[in-house]
């Protein structure tokens, strides 16, 4: 079992990771998780913030000469914009955020809230979703996700080869797949950023060359679909999660619903062993199991909670009318948040390999790897 | 910590829930549970099983004199149509199912993943969230649970009273709270029915009468939102999950999602401690938290999968073209998804209501909540 | 992962466990699980209740033409002296029972407590352990229980083939391996039976062909000694848990306790690996790993709470003196929990092992088995 | 629930431990952990490495101005002697470690496994029990741990108040209550050195103030005894964990064995609510729960498995004969198991006083804690 807690707040010293059950024996890449980690940072829409904070890995524990020790990995990320201690409670909760909600729960101050509950959090999450892919990858399994609609502007992705994609999205300065619906967001950003308001909207992550089995039927919290559920809506800011299809499965009848089975022999090598379909609307879920076909999920992420134009609120000492607070923000991290979706996804999907396929050593693995496919092409 | 496991086999002896870390010293109402289970018997759009089934609870352990014990509580429904053992395995993979996902998994026959992937299971499902209804009852909190669209049909939800709301859905063929809607669902109903084709649609969920505080911001896997789209997915035939506005949220400015904070002081002994929202777009979560608005989740269900017109399959043996299998089925068992959805919601809610409160006895708990209220309307 | 949760009281309607995680593909020998359950209700020195009831497993869920499903395993075990409804509460706590304790921390009845809190819960555990041991012998692995102290009377076990000891085992009236021992101990329960008092000791659990690699070092609670310490201790009346020589390995130097380590290339083809170890002082557990050696594990059983001769005890409604409450009981169920202790035993390595190999199909683990001894062998 | 992951390597940067679900509003006291940490570093017959770290905590998460947040707590020691990248494998391994069982789980090197099981991975379970401590002792509950046998040399623990018996224990050269005996564990000690061997012995924990009401009879997992035993014998080298009598209660009639209930109604304000025992023989737990008595948990721990004067071992890559490898090391590590021991028992026992009064905050728990005396009062 991969077991992950994170811990740090926005402003506090450094955000952590520990990760228990990783494997032994895989090379780590780091420059590849900083990566990630600055592409969190980027996207057309951020604010000042990004520039003050350039993100990097610190890997404190489970390597050894850039080799993992199947012991717990620590994944660390220092926040250069360290203030914590110097910093005042805030007394005019923002509307959005868990200011009022959190302050009500532990009945103490809303700054022990706002540290924590801020999307802050997931660079260490996007740090280990980046180990995660690292891992997927020695199997041959893609985790690509890119930005599908901002507000109400939706895109038309490209069509292609991963490379070709991942280029298109890596130039995109909204992380889309699609260059002319770029400029009309970038015009949206800016408008928005005048008004003093702030922009969301729709990510699509998409996992190829999974093998069948990951998840299991069997009980209602080891199915795939409900872990990548509460994986991504558990992402700041995320308010909906779609598989396959997602609502648009309930507006279509069963026969334009469900996909058709056929076997093509000469892809029998392949991880899909052979079984095609035509379309793929499950979105490579059936049973909460995957079934060979590319795993899809989309996340629509709300707009930022904190506005420059502020929102009604009220003091907590006086409860009398008051604005919101402010504090520094961005007005669109839709971008950064579909690196952390992508990542998020990743990490859920490695979970399942791993408890399809064991956690003590790559080499293991490996060979397990290698023999379910076998074994499987013979059921 | 109320953490549950099902057992049971679609045509097996019996369906099976252990609830370990219910509270002592609750009645329990057996009859209203079994209303919920004939709930979800019902609607228009059921097949033949339906009613060979009357499902009724049979708790095995955890009451004494009609009163929970605070050890755990077995809920069975047996099966009256019980005859797995006379049952053969299926060889053509039914798309849609966990057919072919669940054969290669776990290299065996389709028999032993349909028997289990199978909707039957959410009979104790039921039957659990039921119970949990009934804690949540004993604090003024309220589940609801009715469909809101079927296929591009979509409702308008009349408003009223919670039994008024009662009232009407539980008239209603579909379980919507839209009378004049209900004609046009019907007459779509007869129609698949005759195309040998199903239907699926969404259904809403809102949850009344809710403190602060349930859920936590502090670690990805104790947010609420995130446990909820965990629990509403891993049902059966869910593609999608959203709170609050869900993907709406992304299509419209921050300035038109955020709710705004007022006080009422005159309100300040509910559990809402007097804060209100003009709006409640965050569907009563924010930062994983319950803000002591409504809860408000709508799932996705997607058309049944088992078609009398069959989808084009293989055969497992040969790998030739075959017609997918066919088992007596439902054309649109929206309705009862909509009863499960809401049991799922209510059982998840509990949860987070007993870890914030404690799971030992309604005593202690009834003070603990009378204490946190006070303790909260003085922060 | 293998889940397992418990529910039923002693005079309810039955005990219940679900397993969840059981693999596919076993076929169950209930005759064997209806043996172990036999075993646990015989040995010398038990009471009136035993002939009241003939324990027989009823399987639920989980299995379909007596081959495991991978679905959840339901074991039932009815009770035939079901009387819960009619019986009363008490109210004067035994001492040794958790009846005060309980009925303090519920602040309700002692009846609540007692009827779970009771060792006949231990039937399904037994159950669920006995069908564990079918999963491990299917690797070789077999799993061993006697008792080897009663009271201040230590046996002497004999020595010999695993069937020879079993004989030895089975036609002891108290389970031990050391016949001219048996004699002694039988004048002690007579003795004990007279003096309406009761008697506990100590049991031994030795599990042979194991391979290298169950539990791990890597994290805290995932060390195979703290969860073996754990269930065990986790048993109605035991007070104390060791492993090898346990509390020995404190009284000696460091010379005189660890196991050195040899190479026997003959062997390498067993579990070991070739690798021998002149003793096993260690019993079989390094670092929380097994380590190719028979791991042994010893439990302290306390002599029973309920006593004829009743201890003081108090009203807890007037809380005057009173004489403990009596109910029913042994005087001595020490061979009944050596059964006991060899079936949790047996449930965590299984655990362990099937975190090891995985859990979806025995074919799979199967050939994981052989390669991973391969790959072993070859380090 | 109080979560807790630790990581980090022996020679790596730091050791660490994210703690989830500690309460919001408890001052901490950095001091009072560091204390703990200088203990576990002390104790007659230590070796060299011990006087080249001087472990301090840095608490990297969880607190503001020195309260904690309600997030989780990450304590962090740095590692002096942080060396692990320039470090060889090692090729010998040493009997007693897991250099054999780690290197044959996870089919690569001896360095990743003693890395990672060395014991100085108890430097942040001690920090996190020392931080425990502090949140038992707000509720008058003290946990106070000790050396009660070193070898063959049992003490005769002095009697006394905490502060005495504090400043006995603290001025021993083995943290043993018993000054008499602590010259011959002095020579003994000595002698050992000089014969290259090692001495391991018996530590007690005695937690006062308790009550009622931790842990649970409800389901296996949930029992305190079982806890305990886990997180005892998870400590590395601890082979044999007892709680009141332990194994010595197997060796008596019950007549000799269970505690009277008596009631005294001076004390009924205390935790105890004047539930007097005139013994304490079950240590505290019946049925897995609290009696308001004191719990008393024993720990065998084994003498060190790192001998100066080398043990059998073989090459790993020669299968030859080899004397086992030396890492340096002390002779008698039992004075700092002590403190292990007593800071694991503290973190359990939060854990379990967390579970039943709730973990949001210091001040909800205090009002429920005063509230649940009271209703237990009425029971």
């Amino acid at each position: 079992m991969l077991r992950m807690l994170t811990a740090g707040e926005s402003h506090g010293k450094s955000l952590l990771a520990i990760l228990d059950g990783f494997p032994a024996g895989m090379k780590v890449d780091t420059d590849a998780i900083n990566v990630e980690l600055k592409r969190r940072q980027g996207g057309y829409g951020r604010g000042g913030r990004m520039k003050l904070e350039v993100d990097e890995v610190d890997i404190q524990s489970g390597i050894w000469q850039g080799v993992t020790l199947g012991s717990p990995i620590t994944l660390a990320v220092i926040n250069r914009d360290y203030k914590l201690e110097r910093l005042k409670d805030v007394e005019r909760p923002r509307p959005g955020h868990g200011d009022l909600s959190g302050a009500m729960k532990y009945l103490g101050s809303v700054r022990a809230i706002l540290e924590r509950a801020s999307a802050r959090e997931t660079a260490v999450r996007v740090a280990a979703g980046a180990l995660a892919q690292q891992l997927l990858s020695l199997f041959g399994i893609s985790v690509f996700g890119y930005v599908l609609e901002l507000e109400k502007i939706k895109t038309t992705p490209s069509v292609g080869t991963y490379s070709e994609l991942k280029a298109i999205r890596d130039a995109s300065p909204m992380y889309t797949l699609d260059p002319v619906a770029d400029k009309e967001i970038v015009a949206r950003v800016d408008q928005a950023t005048q008004d003093g308001d702030t922009l969301g909207g729709i990510i699509e992550v998409r996992v190829d060359g999974l093998p069948f089995g990951l998840g299991s039927h069997a009980q209602w919290d080891r199915k795939l679909d409900g872990l990548l559920a509460q994986a991504v809506m558990s992402i700041q800011a995320i308010k909906g999660v779609e598989i396959g299809l997602g609502f648009e499965a309930a507006r279509r009848p069963g026969s334009m619903v469900h996909d058709p089975i056929h076997f093509d022999a000469s892809r029998k090598f392949e991880p899909s062993l052979g079984y095609t379909r035509p379309t793929n609307n499950a979105g490579g879920l059936e049973a909460g199991m995957t079934n060979g076909q590319p795993l899809v999920v989309r996340a629509a992420k709300k707009p930022i909670s904190t506005l420059r134009k502020p929102l009604d609120s009220i003091s907590l000492k006086t409860k009398e009318p008051e604005n919101a607070a402010y504090e520094r923000s961005d007005v669109c991290a839709l971008a950064a948040a579909s690196v952390i979706v992508e990542t998020v996804v990743a990490l859920t999907v490695a979970q399942s390999f791993l408890e399809k396929f064991g956690n003590d050593s790559i080499l293991e693995i490996q060979s397990r790897y290698t023999g379910y496919l076998e074994l499987a092409r013979q059921r």
